[in-house]
């Protein structure tokens, strides 16, 4: 697939480095299971908005050497074992030779692997330090399926705002892509509710594989989230909050049920994630419109309005907001 | 049905007063959603184990007045407020004339509505007082047919040790029963965690209502279970310990991801179910073979063997520990 998307422009660096910057993204009806490992091909199409300020930076260069030279700083601290391998992995579809090492240093304002989709943004930033390395000039479109290889959400980071991964029926992949939706919505707010940056203890990469492999319930999922991702997306037309963070909760919650019926199960959730549902909820019904989604971590991402903001603080303290919608008005 | 089951028994008491005992029953292949409301009918056969010592008694006279005069007595103080109707209604199916009222009394060692099962105990002992009261000298089958028409679980509790309930295909229910399996097993303990004997904010009876409507996962869930039955049947008979822990644990997840999926969602976990839940997990990884099933309510019910008794103390506190299977061998 990727000689189909790079066709003639394999060659070597037209420049002596390469930079790339992407954000990270939260998925208001999420990606889980692939109908297709080797190339990320969700049985789902997904939807998300993109967090501006939770970044990832990414600088490229012709490597020397025997093996790629992988630097990943983040305020996480050491990234996991298999990150600079999955890294190098990837890597191995686009060098124009055998021998050609690349030196990868990477940048990070995201706790790694605390389910924030900081590999989403590392590889959407990965794949444009490529294309402005090898002056390729692919349009965004190639570049999100580019990017979907190394991670299937990167391809949502590839844009700004809403993004929607249509999940495709080919079987090489050349329909699933991301694209942006032109929605602005000054008003929205996404709080990150850090209850854990620790290290997750499955990856949703294993986690997802588990869940379509071993869950009973599984198969229920695909159908449901197209349902819900045709919510979410009038929800998110009409500017309706109570629409969007219902479905995005339900969608959630949906996701998270396919796992805790896993064999052996899979619960990502701890008490203290229990704990900020139930908080989320007693604010609702105290009259304060605030909604959860969870990806595959502890952690719950509010949905709110920027009037709800002081309330929301004052039941989860310290939150990071963001106002993802803000620009595209 | 009663009409079938009763035939020419209707008639005035042959007594003064009918007495009725009865256990509560675990499920350890869980009964989730109905295929006919009015009647119990369920989607899945389930299997329980009754638990000796957890007991209702039940006495029952004639009454006099307008309307059934019913006094529910245990540690849980009042009974939820529709608890007396729902008596009052299931008596209706059993009046030799429309104008007899009952008098009920009853003994409850059980909280009740904690996800501890105690209206399964409740209805098979007042069907075991109706017994009595009539001398209608009906066998268990068709007393677990009366029981199931008050609540669906009644029916386990019309026996000791281990039940199966089979699902059946009429519409009438008349296959819809209960009856034991004899099988012993001395040193199978199931340990009660009670993290809360508080009143649930859902009953299981509109929770599982509220699923079987409204979860898009919930089509997979009658499948699953009778797979889980098989192996937890095949577990039992082989006294094997982890096989039946394994299938238990997981039943009573997937039967909770079918709540969690719900719209809106029906979550039963407080934070110290998820803690306790990982204390099991975290025991079983240190060599303790301990395994969890969690009922419509946030409470644990642990299955160890009788050698692990002190280790789940110490991980847990106080528990109420049964033998259920030991009078059987």
């Amino acid at each position: 697939m990727v000689e189909r998307i790079l066709a003639d422009r394999v060659r070597e660096p037209s420049r002596t480095i390469g930079r790339g910057q992407a954000s990270v993204n939260i998925a208001l009806c999420k990606y889980w299971g692939k109908r297709n490992r080797e190339l990320n091909l969700p049985f789902n199409s997904s939807l998300s908005v993109t967090l501006p300020g939770m970044d990832v930076e990414t600088e490229l260069l012709p490597g020397s050497g025997d093996r790629d030279e992988i630097e990943l700083c983040g305020p996480g601290g050491t990234l996991p074992d298999d990150a600079a391998d999955r890294v190098s992995g990837f890597l191995d579809l686009f060098r124009p030779r055998p021998d050609f090492r690349f030196r990868v240093r990477t940048r990070s304002s995201v706790p790694p692997a605390a389910g924030l989709a900081s590999s989403a943004a590392a590889f959407a930033s990965l794949v444009r330090a490529l294309d402005d390395l090898f002056q390729w000039r692919l349009g965004p479109r190639e570049l999100s399926i580019l990017a979907r290889l190394g991670s299937g959400s990167a391809c949502r980071s590839m844009y700004r705002g809403v993004v929607i991964w249509h999940a495709g029926v080919r079987n090489d992949g050349m329909d699933s892509f991301a694209e942006p939706l032109n929605i602005g919505w000054e008003a929205l707010r996404i709080g990150v509710v850090m209850i854990s940056a620790s290290r997750k203890g499955v990856g949703s990469r294993p986690g997802m594989d588990h869940t379509v492999e071993t869950s009973p319930l599984f198969a229920c999922w695909p159908e449901t989230a197209e349902r819900d991702l045709a919510a979410i997306l009038g929800a998110l037309e009409a500017r309706d909050l109570e629409r969007l963070g219902v479905a995005a909760e339900c969608n959630a919650l949906c996701m998270h049920a396919t796992m805790i019926a896993a064999r052996p199960p899979l619960v990502y959730w701890t008490a203290q994630t229990v704990t900020a549902m139930r908080t989320v909820w007693e604010l609702r019904r105290a009259g304060c419109p605030v909604y959860f989604t969870i990806d595959a971590g502890p952690n719950l991402k509010l949905l709110y309005a920027a009037g709800e903001t002081a309330a929301v603080r004052r039941a989860f303290g310290e939150i990071r907001e963001c106002a993802p919608l803000a620009a595209n008005e």
